[in-house]
């Protein structure tokens, strides 16, 4: 299996990274710098039509969406069990789960970053408004389901659904509202960026902010 | 297996309700009137604390998230093909396609039913505006991934991505581009209607606008 991730540093590509290095697989990576623009050099054009990050080439053939590319490698790795197999007790929860962060968090957040440019600057702050609300409503979702004091969303190990929330989670770092607001998110959170592929990932992607030690 | 389906007629729970159809097994389904508001009455908001349709209740669970229901759908009834196996060639296309109409259709399309609901009225028309826009360029890239003249979105045959996809493409009808109006998704869509299971499903859910002798 042949596996090049393209990336930018904190990007949605950020939880694929992160899953290819808890994995200890190997693979390639190539840094698209999304501040400079080059998400849309012809080139990468080719590869990505909506100029976005992550592309995960995959035997091949490039392959988009980070939602799909962690539920792909769950199930091209099963030896990594970061997924409840098919027909165990967990997995309609999962799906589920996967499902609410992609169709939920993410466009919210994209409509929070994006607001002026997807759409007319004039209608942003209404676009923003009504995501920045989204955004607090699956906070206090996702919070009350770690009341319980679990360590991790789905089944009780390390699952591709808590790579996806926690990299939206740190995106939330400079809203109005920060996720490590929420006391059982902030408990989780903490416990996830202490994993060694988390640290790794940081270094690799040259991250020095939402840190254990930085907050 | 057990299955009781919370629908109403012409929302997102029609595309699981489809998908039962088709795939020849028992259900049950309960009603829940929308436009009545019964949604929020406290028997269903226990099974499904959002107030939205559907919720599939699967083997006793409540479960949530259409795009999520078909995959369990398909994982669990592997004898209906309604979903490329794992390993397969198409998985990885059939797995982006999925989370694509997951996280660009589907919230647009809440954006332009629920702006004034979901957020705040006076921010509504922004949110309106960059939702269309959304979603003409999501039936521009179908549109152009259909223009080979294929009949069903993924590897040759019908599957859960063409239950998703038709449905959301009715929601388009009242708009001020209806996707009739692509030349290649109107094939596409004409094609899908034409099922026994889809004229079957507009029986049951006694809906007369939109079939294939409508328009
Ligand atoms: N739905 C996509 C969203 C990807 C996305 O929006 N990526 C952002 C960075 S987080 C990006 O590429 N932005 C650059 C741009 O849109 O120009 C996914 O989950 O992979
Ligand atoms: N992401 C959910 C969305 C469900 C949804 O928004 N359903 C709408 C009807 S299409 C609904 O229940 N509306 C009633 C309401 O929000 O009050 C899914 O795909 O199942």
């Amino acid at each position: 299996m042949d596996y090049r991730l393209y990336y930018s540093p904190g990007a949605a590509s950020m939880a694929v990274h992160w899953m290819l290095i808890e994995m200890g697989i190997p693979f390639d990576v190539q840094l698209v710098d999304i501040d400079a623009g080059n998400q849309r050099n012809p080139d990468y054009l080719q590869l990505n039509p909506a100029g976005r990050v992550p592309t995960l080439v995959v035997d091949g053939a490039p392959r988009h969406e980070s939602t799909a590319l962690l539920m792909l490698l769950a199930e091209r790795h099963p030896e990594a069990a970061l997924a409840p197999v098919p027909g165990s007790a967990d997995r309609a929860a999962w799906l589920e789960l996967m499902i609410y962060l992609a169709n939920t968090l993410l466009p919210a957040m994209r409509d929070w970053f994006y607001a002026d440019v997807d759409g007319d600057p004039a209608g942003a702050a209404g676009v923003q408004a009504l995501a920045r609300r989204r955004i607090e409503e699956a906070c206090d979702q996702l919070d009350a389901g770690l009341a319980d004091g679990r360590d991790y969303l789905i089944g009780g190990k390390l699952s591709t659904a808590d790579f996806l929330a926690v990299v939206i989670m740190r995106w939330t770092r400079n809203m109005p509202r920060p996720a490590l607001g929420w006391p059982h998110l902030a408990r989780y959170i903490r416990g996830l960026r202490a994993l060694p592929s988390f640290i790794e990932l940081n270094a690799r992607e040259g991250l020095t902010e939402w840190r254990n030690q930085d907050d």
